[in-house]
Formats: C-alpha cells, structure tokens, sequence
C-alpha cells in the first residue's frame, strides 16, 4: 500500500474542500451576514489538515487499485467530516453526528435532511449545502485527476473507483483530458438552467442553489416546501434538467463530436426515457381522481418521477399521500435509478437491463441446453468478467441494504418508513415514504441510525466496493 | 416439444391426485360426516380426466430439460386447479379463485390462508388441506418417477425441475432409487414425528394434520390459533421437526450409509444451525422485555425462528406484535429459507451462501487484480455455471417479487402488507406482518392479487424458471 501517496492526494482533497468554501464566504459577504468568520475558520481548519498532507510528496508514482479505492473511500469520509464542519461550529446543527449526515447527504447528492426548518438558515450555509450537491455529482477526484500532476495511466483507477457506473472507460486518450471533457459538459448544462431560471424570474441565489441540486441529482432545496411554491415554468426546467443530467454524460460528448449515430445507438439511455414516459403515464392514470386537471396532473407526475428516477429528491407535492400503486413505482425507480455515467444514483439502468437480459438468456439456455447465446449491451456481446461485476454488484447491494434495515429497524420505526429511508439513502435520493416522506425528514432516526444511513448514502454514491474494500483487512498488511 | 409425452406424465398426475383424496374420504367415513359423497365425486372428476390422458402413450420415450419444465410447471397448476374441487364444490370456500388460492397455498407448502375461522370446516377438509402439505414438500413428481415406468436417465430433468435447490444430483445411479430414497427418509420421518405427537396426548386426527404440516413444511393449522393452545411439549416436538425437515435429505442419506464424516462436512446445513442459533439468541434479547420468563422466551422465539426460517409458517404467537428488530430478523429468514434438498422454500442457505462468497471474492478480485480466487462449497470449487446459474436465480426472485408487490398494491394496502405477502408467498412461508399477521389472513386482497400470489406461490415452489419458461413464448414452436 502506498500510504504517501495515499496521505498525498488526500491533503489535496482537504485543502480543495477548503478552496471551495471561498463561495459560501462570498455569499455571507453579499448578504452581510452576522458571523462572517465562519467559512474564513473553516477554511482555515481545512488549509492547516489539508496542506502539510499534500507536502508528503510519494515515492512511487505508480498506483494500484487498491489505492485507487482506498483513495476514493477516505476522501469522501474525510470530505464529509470536514464539510460538516461550518453547520456544526455555526450551532445551527448543535449535534456532530446530524451535521456529518446533513453534509454527506449533500456530497453523495442523496438530499436527506434532518432539518426541520431549512429556512432558519442563513444564506451562506444553504449555499454550501447546495454547493456540496454540485462538487459531489460529478466527483472531487475527478476534479482532482484533471488538475494534480499525478501520473497519467494510473489515474483511470480513481475516476473509476469514484465514477458512478460500470462502464467508465476514456471519452478520449487522456484520463486528464476526459476528466476536463466531463467538467466542462457539467459546467456548462449548470450554466445553462441558471440562465433559464434567472430568466423565470428567480433570484441569483436560487437559480444557483436549485441548479446545483438539479445538477447534482441531490435534492436539497432553499424553501421548507422544496420546490411546490415556485411557478409551473421553473417547475418544468427543473423537471427537463433532472432527465438530462440523469442521462450518461457520453451521450451529450458524442453530440457535441458530432456523432449523433452513436449518441442514438445507446440502449441505456432509451430505455431510460422509455421508463420515464412509460411511469409518468401509469402514476398519471393512478393519481387522475387526486389531481383532476390533466395539465397539473401531468407536471406532478412528470416532477415526482423524473425526481426519483434521477435520484434528485426534489419535491411539488406530497407523494407520500398518494395510492399505493404510484408509491410502489417510484419505490422502484429508487432502486433503478439514473444512467451509468449520469451524476445519478442507484442501481443504475444498465445494470438493471442487463440484469433482465441476463434472466432472458437464462430461459433460453435451460430450453435450449446446447445454444450459446452472449448477452448483449448497444449490439455489442458483454464479457464475462462485466457481467459477473454486474450481478456480484447487485447482490452487494441487496446485502448492504439488508444489513443497514436490520440495524435501523433497532429504533423501532415502522417498516415503511425505515425500508423507504434505507432505498432513499443507498440509492442517493432523498426522500423516502411515510416518516421519511416528502415533507418530513431524518430527524426521528437515532444517532446510531443516522451513522448507518450515512454510511449507505457514501456506499451507495460509491458503488459499495470501494468501502467494503475499506472493511477487509487483508488491504491493510504490508 | 413432445406432447404426447406431456400429456401422458399430466394424466398420471390427475389420476394420483384422485389417489390421494381416497384418505380424506376415509376421513370423511371415519368421523360420520354428513357429505360423505364429496370426496368421491372429487375424486371420479380427477379419473374422468386423468385416465384418459395416460392412455395418450408418448411415441418417443425421450425427454429433453424444456419437456421437464413444461409438464413440472403444469403439473403445479393442474393439481392445484383439481385440489380445489373439494373446497369448492363443498360450498365451504364458494369463490373459485379462493379455493384456488388455499390449495396451491397447500401443495406449494405455504400454509397462507384466505380462510377466517378455520375450525368450521369439517374434518375431512382439513385433513385434505393439510395432506396437500404432504404431497407437496417432496414433490409429486419425485413420487411419480418412483412409480412410473417411463425410461430411465431421462428422469432427472422431472426431479431436477421439481426439487428445490440448485444442486440436485443422484444420490444413487439410478433416479427411480433415489427417488425412493427420498420418498422413504420423508415418510420414516414423517411417522416419526407422528408418534412422537401421539405420545405427546394429541388424538390420532391432530397428530397426522400437524405433522403433514410440519414434514412439508406448509404451515396449515386446524384450529384458529395455529400452534399457540398445544403444550409446550407439542411446540417443542414441531420446532424440532420443523428444523429437522428444513435440512436438506442427502444428510439424513448420508447418516443412514454411516457416511458421518461427509455428512458434517455439507457447509449449507452447519450454516442453517449457525443461522437458526442467532437468531434465536438475537430474538430472545430483543423479546425479553414482553415475554420475561426466560424458558418462555426461549420457546417462543425458537419456534417462531424454526417456522419462518423452515417456511412452514406455523406459529405459537403473534410475532407482529413483537419489536422491529425480530420482525425484520424474521423477515430476512423469510428470504433466507431452508437448505436446498429439503421441504422447506425460499432462496435456500446455500444459495444464500454462495452469494455471499461471491461477494468477498469479488473485493479480494478488486484488491488483487491478478489473483485467481474460486468460490467453494464444501470445499470444492464451484463450476461457473453454477456461479451464474445461482446469481440469476437471486435476481430472478427479486424481480418477480417486485412485479408481484406492484401488482398487489393496486389493492391499496399498506406497504408493509403488501411487501411481506409476497415475501410469505413467493417464499412459501405462510403468515407475514400488519393486515398478513399470523392471528390474520389473506382474505383482505382482491381476486386479481389473489391470482398474483397464487401464481408467487407456484413460481417460488418450482424456483421460477419452469414457470417463465412456460410464459416464454418460444418454447411452444414445434
């Protein structure tokens, strides 16, 4: 284990963390904010952890696997701890353990809050709370690996310990040049609904609060009611930016190359508009007798499933009064989530069609014992290797998320309320159902409980190995 | 596809069916019943219809894996159709899907019910509902090819198709005489627990519906409160049994040729015990604040632990009433089920098993790129056919579960409901939690998630494949 290069990139990871708390200090200036220390301390708590790591120069360039997810694991821990400093030090969460699940909540984009009244903030920590959505959706590391002078070839070990999705592979040649593609298609698509929204006749601080969440998928909003008290029109940017940045990022790299062929070849995303349109016209149906006008029938359904699909979280309404039926989709669209590749979370649409392909194959080798049949992903047949990763991955997660219902199950909460707060954290969501619902919040879970829905909001953002890795002793020997 | 020879095997089936009803017409004599006619007019139905089918002789005596699945899939669905007449034609269940419902309920080895005051029913009834408990732990099929002269090798795709687990093999060259074999370890057994229970001051009526329960793992009671008014003796006797049907016969073979030493090596039995003794200590622990007598405790929480984790689904007392944490210790069992080989449902302790070893190959894979890990059972490397085979069973389960749960919840019911009926059905077990509780039952659903669990039922007694098979749309092209 190379342990200086390890404590190396961490420190950069810290001091960067730092770095970006410039922003929140910004807006406590603008709005001339009581206590304009606060980021100023915290930044300075990040600077003094964070540099004299980064002066740990590594002997060996050269990184392994290990390290990669070694890497990826500790800083989105470290990241969260220190990012949970300026709520805890402001008192405004009094509670360590509430502030750590707040803020890895916001990094992991999961949007979970254990705040009961998110307004009683000041405007720099609701803009920090955002700002953690939009660092986390694409990744600090991937950031990192554009920026640090880290050796090439290794670096793919950490975009793809960090990256969401089973199929990262290079855009182009240079991971540093993917990495810098990939940021500047998410830089921009932000840019964009900020415009549209400032144009809908928000002010600076929403339009960029909301877009960062949108663009995320986290969820975290500014107002108690999210996002139900603003016009149709912002409704549906925030609805149309949701399904685009729940799409694979590739899609958006082969049109701007020009290789629309390409782009429109890829089942993944396909499939997930064809389950968007297919869930929005079935909860359509569904709630038709709660909303009885089809045009605010269909901007609800469209909000609520493009929401959770994405594995955003916002919300325009209370879904968790809705029949069960609906409920039980989007339940479902918790565990499927967005596109490999998205800032989205969850199981993920390829994985899960694959999966189902897999199922397929299955039936047909058993009536045909003798056929050799290759299951297949955008027409080109999958390796044996990706597919058991695939379903080792899937089984992982059924596993992780019945361990972390048992040990929640111990505050003794109803089943809803505590199987729905473990889909929402794992698969990075938000919301879940009944105590979790829509408008409640994680406020009633232990502090145990909270310390297990943090861990499954980083597991479930990083793809579960990388902390199980963590966990196994045999990394740590020499 | 050989349809002849489909045709022949399913008239075999009725026609033993008919067989069959002859003890609960017996019954019917014994206790002076007033519609003693019933059963033979049952029984004339199933002739009528069976008979003529085995007189179709198949042109080619062999068979190929589709056949087995094919005539095993319908075979499920005939006898639980003709299982049904009794119920019906009696007036005693009037709605023919319920009836439906309650029999498949019965061969599946279920025990959930749709009945609300079972003592009503007369005794001949009973004993037909729970002897269908009895011909379904083994398998009727498995007894067919004891019985049947069709040719030889061939055999094994019925057996294969039929019995729960993935690792079904011969226990002997031949599979007529491992079929025998099975059958009679289940029927020492099965008297076995018989005279225990007469000892145990149980009349002769009682003592043989409990055990047929017990032995096929099915759950059916014949009075209201299931288990809960027996002495203590009684409870402990069928928690003992239950445990031991729940393991899997080639022990009990093993044991029998004095192989000792191969029967203590089988890891998926060591593993069920290891199980069963967790949980019961973690039960008693959090269960001691309502039940404070401590032999009492033991008692309830280790029958309550042994009927969930074998799937019989008998209980002694309202375990919906107990804490959150035993309720999701019960419902992860509910999952878990028994080992493979035995009467018991679910996924199967040694799939379960082989997951989980697959999980830690796979982080020790992600760690050591280069290394060459198998995962073993019983200390032999397992084939990668069996690998997959086993992680699209699991993933298979999941999805239909979903499928199962979003159809149902059109009913409204609440969700922990919902989820823990099918939970109970697909997994064979019989009771669930909320409106499902043991002191409930499945009367509260519609017609439609009636069908739905019916079909959830067959699906997970047969371990799903015979049964998309005969969905798949291919296999019906000559």
């Amino acid at each position: 284990m190379n342990y200086r290069m390890i404590s190396h990139v961490l420190g950069w990871v810290i001091s960067l963390e730092g770095i970006c708390m410039l922003l929140p200090f910004l807006c406590a200036l603008i709005y001339g904010e009581q206590n304009i220390w606060l980021f100023l301390i915290c930044m300075a708590i990040c600077f003094l952890a964070g540099i004299p790591l980064t002066l740990i120069r590594p002997r060996q360039k050269n990184m392994f696997a290990k390290e990669g997810f070694v890497i990826v694991a500790l800083s989105w821990i470290l990241m969260s701890i220190f990012g949970a400093i300026p709520f805890f030090l402001s008192r405004y969460i009094p509670n360590f353990v509430d502030a750590l699940f707040e803020t890895a909540s916001g990094f992991t984009t999961t949007g979970a809050s254990i705040l009961t009244d998110v307004e009683a903030l000041p405007k720099s920590l609701l803009f920090w709370r955002s700002f953690t959505h939009w660092i986390g959706g694409m990744g600090v590391i991937v950031f990192l690996v554009a920026l640090l002078p880290l050796s090439g070839g290794d670096n793919l070990h950490l975009i793809r310990a960090e990256s969401p999705g089973h199929s990262v592979g290079k855009l182009v040649p240079h991971v540093k040049t993917t990495a810098k593609i990939l940021y500047a298609i998410y830089f921009g698509l932000t840019l964009l609904q900020i415009g549209l929204l400032k144009l809908g006749g928000l002010d600076w601080f929403s339009s960029l609060t909301l877009s960062f969440g949108t663009a995320g998928t986290g969820g975290f909003g500014v107002l108690n009611s999210s996002i139900a008290s603003y016009s149709p029109y912002v409704q549906w940017v925030i609805t149309i930016f949701m399904i685009i940045f729940g799409v694979d990022f590739t899609f958006y790299y082969c049109i701007l190359m020009r290789r629309f062929k390409n782009a429109l070849k890829m089942e993944e995303v396909r499939t997930y508009i064809g389950v968007i349109l297919a869930c929005v016209f079935l909860v359509c149906l569904n709630v038709s007798s709660q909303i009885p006008n089809i045009w605010e029938n269909i901007r609800y359904s469209a909000f609520q499933v493009a929401s959770i699909i994405t594995t955003t979280g916002f919300s325009t309404t209370d879904f968790d009064l809705w029949p069960q039926f609906s409920k039980m989709i989007l339940l479902g669209l918790m565990f499927l989530g967005a596109c490999a590749g998205s800032t989205g979370g969850g199981i993920k649409v390829s994985r899960l069609l694959v999966l189902v392909k897999s199922i397929i194959k299955e039936v047909r080798v058993l009536v045909h014992p003798k056929s050799t049949i290759k299951v297949k992903l955008n027409g080109r047949p999958l390796e044996h290797e990706t597919l058991r990763g695939i379903s080792v991955f899937f089984m992982a997660y059924c596993f992780v998320f019945a361990a972390s219902l048992l040990l929640i199950s111990l505050d003794n909460l109803d089943f809803t309320t505590n199987f729905t707060a473990v889909a929402a954290t794992i698969g990075n969501i938000g919301p879940g159902l009944s105590l979790v619902g829509p408008t409640r919040n994680f406020a009633c879970f232990s502090s145990l409980s909270k310390v297990v829905l943090t861990l499954a909001m980083i597991i479930g953002r990083l793809e579960i190995f990388p902390i199980l890795i963590l966990f196994s002793g045999k990394i740590w020997k020499r």
